[in-house]
């Protein structure tokens, strides 16, 4: 029965694009997932590798001689070879590298060199580029008689000088446009955005967000083309740099649903535990007020309110602030006046909610407690809007990455002062 | 002296990139702004225009009289001419429409049906299309005659039968590859990824995510061809997708840094509101203890941590779920395995955050409220996992959003179990 069913998922599985069997192996359970492997023919193994969650891939190359992954990395444009083996251990790495042709090794090795976030190590080496003295019609038929060399796909041709320096970019529309006897430099029209070996990814994917490019050439420190990035890694890039934005705010560590348990539960701990010291730090201003506290039981009742207020408030700030850095609609230019406008927000909302507040506390408690929070409450709400603003462009400010550490000072600041505010108001005027 | 200014900044403006004008305004001071739109060339102005952020897109539309605006979406592609109107109150789009030319109004309007968030609405109608009977060279005649009616740019040409289905697509690169008289219909590969014009935008970009696509065509009901949508318009989207997660998960509302102070206010109180409920819910288990805390204020000084910690972990293990189901990774075949992991996690993570705060609970107030806290924390952290993983997949199940519902949810349950575990067992044990 078993085998009849291998041929049926045999055949179907052929249909099939890569990105496709390899969601299927993702949401196979793991059990299955080492079949379908097993089932893949050869020649598809090294697409669906690239195609699939890192974390799998891990865990599932074991499975493959080194000859086959060698045989699987080798069809492969540059860019997905280099993805591919990169996270491997070093021995596997050097036993894949020594099978692979000649000048495939020595292009991916070369990518290798490159930074892992910077654009050298997500470049594909395939590439077209012709001289400036070319026209169309010979552009076209080198192209027709190259077959083997090129990119499978490619959106433009560079042309460059006699010493490879890029000198413009054409895209293939504005070729084909074009009667075969037109000068190909001719058809160069502004400058040609060049991005350097060593310029990091999330540069080139604003790059590429910023002009709507598709392909872009990627240059030497001598000016040198060596090759190409293209916008369906750019896609993947900008997915990740989202990604990575979402985890470094909540702390979730660089794992995901296909992560292992021990890695999951040490990737978030380092997060959990600076939350637990500034956790007590707030416990610590609480501890101060004590006496007040055994005297008015209800301001114990009441003081988490003004906190999870401040930070609510401070987050929404923070999460606009970090999103508008990373996509450079914030910078020094405008940045006082989006401090500015949240310090307003928080005075309008922190009035807003003292009101509400207030009536609650005072139909509860009594008319003191209800002045009490609602001072406390527009205090922590101005506190949140400031600090929700500043802390993100004081640590961009000092070359830190506002989106790691943000979210521990801002629910710090508004702990300490939404319990310090309340509880110091309550001590002064409820004694 | 302005005057002088104003030639040089103009001679400046005239060699930038529209996006880089488009910058120039968004970093501006609101005065500068109004100046540096006059300045434009009336030929730049709806290039420009479509870069800029909506918002302040939205506050300089109205220095325009309808007359330049409509010569300026006359000059754009379809998709960006729609960007452009579908935000203008009904009276200006419908004079900026009536001077438009006839064939591109019925297009434009006909954009104007879909959906806000369609395949519909983002699509260009300019495209490339040819029968299947064509060769190669017909083709690249067809395209070096018909200039006029093409597309800027373009990467695909799509072959289509009489009725106008789309039959197949020929990327450019593999077109210059062949001889002339290769039948264009010979070089289809696979199927082509037809998009509905009712696909959801977020659907389309996992498409183009899914395949390395760069176009895609857009089909109507009947199959027929309408549009096609390119890849730099899916960059877009993709940024505004991971925003809105973002956003939504935040509460911050659908404004950003360039808002006005009455929009961000009032976009953030929704959140705001709900969120104070539930911190008064946490408040009324709270007030339960009163007699407790009264006899035993270490209890509150402590309680906010076990709350916090059962937050923080639940918030990572959302943010990993809710992005996995976003971009698929997350599916029901998965869903059990993942909530089993989220549990798994939550007890290690308990158990060690347990043995930290206890301890120091211990040192500060003596065993027995160590051993409380210590419990608490484990319950809390493992409520949290399971939560973190539950709440998202619930509403996915139940067709909500999980990113705009499920942290509230999330703090809630948090919280209140929180306190609950927290303050139940030390009247249980402590009094």
């Amino acid at each position: 029965l078993r085998a009849r069913e291998r041929d049926a998922v045999l055949a179907r599985l052929e249909e099939l694009h890569a990105a496709d069997i390899a969601d299927l192996i993702e949401q196979a359970d793991p059990a299955e997932r080492a079949d379908l492997i097993d089932l893949l023919p050869a020649e598809l193994d090294g697409e669906v590798l690239s195609y699939l969650n890192p974390d799998l891939r891990e865990a599932l190359i074991e499975r493959f001689e080194p000859q086959e992954l060698a045989a699987a990395v080798a069809d492969l444009d540059t860019d997905d070879a280099v993805e591919l083996i990169e996270d491997l251990d070093a021995e596997t790495r050097a036993q894949i590298l020594a099978k692979l042709p000649d000048a495939e090794r020595a292009l991916v090795q070369e990518n290798l060199t490159y930074d892992e976030d910077s654009a050298g190590r997500m470049m594909q080496r395939e590439l077209v580029a012709v001289p400036e003295f070319w026209t169309v019609g010979k552009t076209i038929d080198f192209v027709r008689a190259a077959t083997d060399t090129l990119p499978e796909d490619f959106y433009d041709i560079f042309i460059v000088d006699p010493m490879h320096r890029v000198v413009g970019a054409v895209p293939l529309s504005r070729l084909l446009r074009q009667r075969r006897a037109v000068r190909i430099a001719d058809l160069v029209t502004g400058e040609v955005d060049v991005i350097p070996a060593t310029m990091e990814r999330a540069e080139v994917a604003n790059l590429f967000r910023q002009y709507a490019l598709v392909s872009a050439p990627v240059v030497d420190p001598a000016g040198r083309l060596i090759g190409v990035i293209t916008v369906d890694d750019v896609v993947r890039i900008i997915d990740e740099e989202a990604e990575d934005d979402l985890r470094k705010l909540s702390g979730s560590g660089d794992t995901g649903v296909f992560s292992g348990i021990a890695d999951i539960a040490r990737g978030r701990v380092g997060w959990l535990t600076v939350n637990l010291a500034t956790a007590f730090l707030a416990s610590g201003v609480i501890s101060l007020f004590e006496a007040t506290i055994e005297q008015i039981v209800a301001l114990a009742v009441l003081m988490p309110i003004v906190a999870s207020m401040g930070g609510n408030a401070g987050t929404q700030t923070l999460t606009v602030v970090v999103r508008a850095l990373a996509t450079h609609e914030l910078s020094s230019a405008n940045a006082m006046r989006v401090v500015g406008k949240e310090l307003l927000v928080g005075l309008i909302n922190g009035g807003i909610f003292a009101v509400m507040v207030g009536v609650i506390a005072l139909l509860w408690y009594g008319p003191m407690i209800g002045i009490v929070i609602a001072l406390a409450m527009i205090i922590n709400l101005v506190v949140a809007g400031l600090s929700g603003a500043l802390i993100p462009l004081g640590l961009e400010k000092l070359g830190v990455d506002p989106a790691v550490s943000s979210a521990v000072f801002l629910t710090t600041v508004t702990d300490v002062i939404g319990f310090l505010a309340f509880l110091g108001l309550a001590s002064a005027f409820l004694l």
